[in-house]
């Protein structure tokens, strides 16, 4: 259920990890993407109400709500965890660094893709509210609390309510 | 438990929704509501650490606290609910709609009345916070992770910290 | 477990409590305090992963995530407190008041002691993200959903992404 390189990416995201048998244990971001697995492949074979029993079993557990509908890509981190609901028209491309009370949810103004896409290597920092079908761009950075209701371009460091571009580019690892 | 109404509510509400089954298994801000109901029922009778009781045993389940004193009117919605405090001397009014971590809390200079008076059809967005014994008007929306310390009119859209007025009357569905 | 003193403190903190029996029953913020006195002591002893799965059981009943390492003054009430993260190498004063969504978290910029001390008599409001090995001064306020990325003074209030400060020095009860 776990790769090597899963490992090594979860100690990588956190210098409080001591070893493997603690990420197994003690992560519920972890948890949550086994009850995502089997909650998305029986939502893809249209199992619609069993797919959701299994997404909120895992809510139950881990405080993480995913839609089984939600697509996400290898390598998803999801730090803490309590509070972050991901919606079901949501997509996560690679290596994306989710941390607690993170929503990619919708707007209610929007039919059919409702909800936002995360390109790679996205950093999302704790309380940020993702909302409606936008694109957050290959390795942005969102800082904690903000609001996110237009695209983020490529590289981009947003903050705020609403959410602004701060800088562009390489910069230091910013503050989440 | 459910009227045939309020699973069309649902519907209208989240567009996610597949079947009323979906509803009665899946949905915490319903079975917060259930528990809420039995709370309140035994607060009004001045059984108040049973009351408690029964609201912690619903937040354990849903990740909602309402305290069994809060006043809620018919039809409140609470979408994806994990995190929502709701405080003793809130006030709720019809239709409500209500997303994760939205807090209807208090500052704590008041006595008494305490916490916020919220009108009918009004629409709060996640994470935000709603402090004192202030009033949202009836038809107003408050943008996600706003910070809302003082009454809101009719119709108004509020956003950021501390919330300030983004427009007044009828417009297209507000971003949340 | 519970000192007839905290009884009186969690008294004055919550206007909504009717009796000694309600706080040892219906408080998450005093239950998680109990697992992560068990937590922290195993810590102690470098018994890292059991600490780990002790305070991780803590955060499943109480929504509360207290790491073992983190360093906790007496006096210590956390209100409602769903979604509260308390980092590894925090350290909180006396007489301190959380409220449920703060952050004592990092920035993954530092290496060693990478989350915040905060002094005697703060009041932290709900949703707030304090990041960083930063201080937050003796009786400083920090208004609801901010985010603190530097030090604090003694007897500020600050608000605000970024927080900024709002005033200093003694006054009414600030609003969280």
């Amino acid at each position: 259920m776990i790769s090597i390189s899963y490992f090594d990416l979860v100690k990588e995201r956190d210098p409080a990890v001591k070893n493997n048998l603690e990420i197994i244990l003690t992560y519920p971001g972890v948890h949550a993407l086994w009850f995502h697995k089997v909650g998305h492949f029986l939502y893809r074979k249209n199992r619609f109400v069993i797919a959701r029993v299994i997404s909120q079993i895992g809510r139950f557990f881990t405080g993480i709500e995913i839609h089984p509908g939600a697509k996400i890509g290898p390598g998803l981190f999801i730090d803490h965890g309590m509070g972050v609901v991901i919606g079901e028209t949501a997509e996560i491309g690679k290596n994306v660094l989710l941390f607690h009370g993170v929503t990619l949810g919708g707007t209610g103004k929007d039919q059919g893709k409702r909800h936002p896409t995360v390109g790679d290597n996205v950093i999302i920092g704790a309380g940020v509210k993702v909302l409606g079908p936008i694109t957050i761009g290959n390795n942005a950075k969102v800082g904690a609390n903000a609001v996110v209701l237009e695209d983020v371009p490529d590289g981009a460091t947003v903050v705020g309510i609403p959410a602004e571009i701060k800088h562009i580019g390489k910069a230091e690892k910013s503050s989440l």
